[in-house]
């Protein structure tokens, strides 16, 4: 039996940024990942010293929650973390498709799996260097061609000027793939928030800074969005 | 030689709102509409009074400016208006196309056009009741036949409760189109004014409404996007 670590699953709201932004969508946010970005604004998901609020759930037990948040309604389950491609979602994923359900899953892509393949979509978001990790290109290449056929994009977040130009070599390696980049959020809130302040300003500013750089450079392949949810509920966490 | 009329030409900027949200593009929106929105935010390129500020243009005339603006890269041309199929943008499309330029146009779905097949996407807007127009079904059918194997699109702009469940209905004509729904701007710009005061707080709650609304209600089919160059830019003109 498949046990998963589970931080949090809540819904349904809106996925707030990326190739299916504004689709209604329950969260499953699983709880660890091999990465510690700088800037990480689910560290509740990430550090280990939250590892105890993290619940340990069965297959069944996270598929019947994300029935009841749905009322049975299929919808886009949306698998985030931490990295949820640490974990087994294979199971999870079987079982909501056979519901007419769909899963998108998003990670940095670190780790390839063969269930890569039964995703609308994956999202795979190489981390710049403002994350201080780096990217191992040729696990990353796993991932894509782990997918196959599925859905595929790439997502970027970007910070500042040496992420910008990071993200655009990073998108050349992978011209076929649809493309979106984002600006972070440079005031994530802290791991035991609920609903930590937030520089509303200081977002949107740096969101027009990254449509000016963008098209200013005429480099016209990424779509630029920003986080829908952060820009409604700012730092709240669980919507 | 077709000569069109219209209103305006700027970018390279962002697509603010439906099927390719966040994606670069250069607007040429054209002048003239059969309809007359109570609600209208484009009032400089539909009140007929407004008329002798609308440019007469060739269709080399309006691929000049595109490729000056894009500096000849390609990018998505978003079509609009008024209502931009009440002219005859074929030309200007096929020859976009065969340089390596995409074309969206955005139409309420009064007049249905051969060209629709050539664009990606058709946007079709039908009104709702708040608009104080009304859909005559069977043209907009036809756009729908026109555009045969393009990417076509429903967007819906909802003001109010009237409005969420008219588009309801009105979505479930069409159950193989992409839907998007967005609140509208209730605080749209006069005619005569460059940046108009605008009722940013509104709008957010007005978001925040249609999203909670529509997920109370386990509509799950629908995108939920706001209008992202209202967000960013108010009411500016020419962004």
């Amino acid at each position: 039996m498949t046990i998963l670590r589970i931080a949090e699953i809540f819904g349904p709201t809106i996925q707030g940024e990326g190739a299916v932004i504004g689709a209604p969508t329950v969260f499953v946010r699983a709880g660890g990942c091999d990465y510690r970005c700088s800037w990480c604004d689910s560290l509740h998901a990430v550090d280990s010293e939250y590892r105890h609020t993290w619940a340990k759930m069965t297959t069944e037990d996270i598929w019947d929650e994300v029935e009841r948040l749905s009322g049975g309604v299929p919808l886009t389950v949306s698998l985030s973390g931490g990295n949820p491609a640490i974990q087994d979602f294979g199971p999870l994923i079987a079982h909501g498709k056979s519901k007419g359900f769909d899963f998108a899953l998003e990670t940095q892509g670190s780790v390839a799996r063969d269930w890569f393949s039964e995703l609308s979509p994956l999202i795979l978001s190489p981390k710049p260097p403002s994350s201080g990790e780096e990217v191992d290109w040729d696990t990353f290449d796993a991932c894509v061609k782990a997918a196959g056929n599925a859905e595929t994009v790439l997502k970027i977040v970007i910070f500042d000027e040496a992420d910008y130009l990071w993200a655009k070599e990073a998108a050349a390696r992978y011209p076929e793939l649809p493309l979106y980049i984002q600006p972070g959020n440079h005031t994530p809130p802290p791991p035991d928030a609920e609903d930590a302040k937030i520089d509303m300003d200081g977002i949107m500013h740096r969101y027009e800074w990254l449509i000016d750089r963008t098209l200013a450079d005429r480099w016209f392949a990424p779509k630029i969005l920003p986080q829908l949810h952060v820009l409604i509920w700012g730092n709240k966490r669980g919507v």
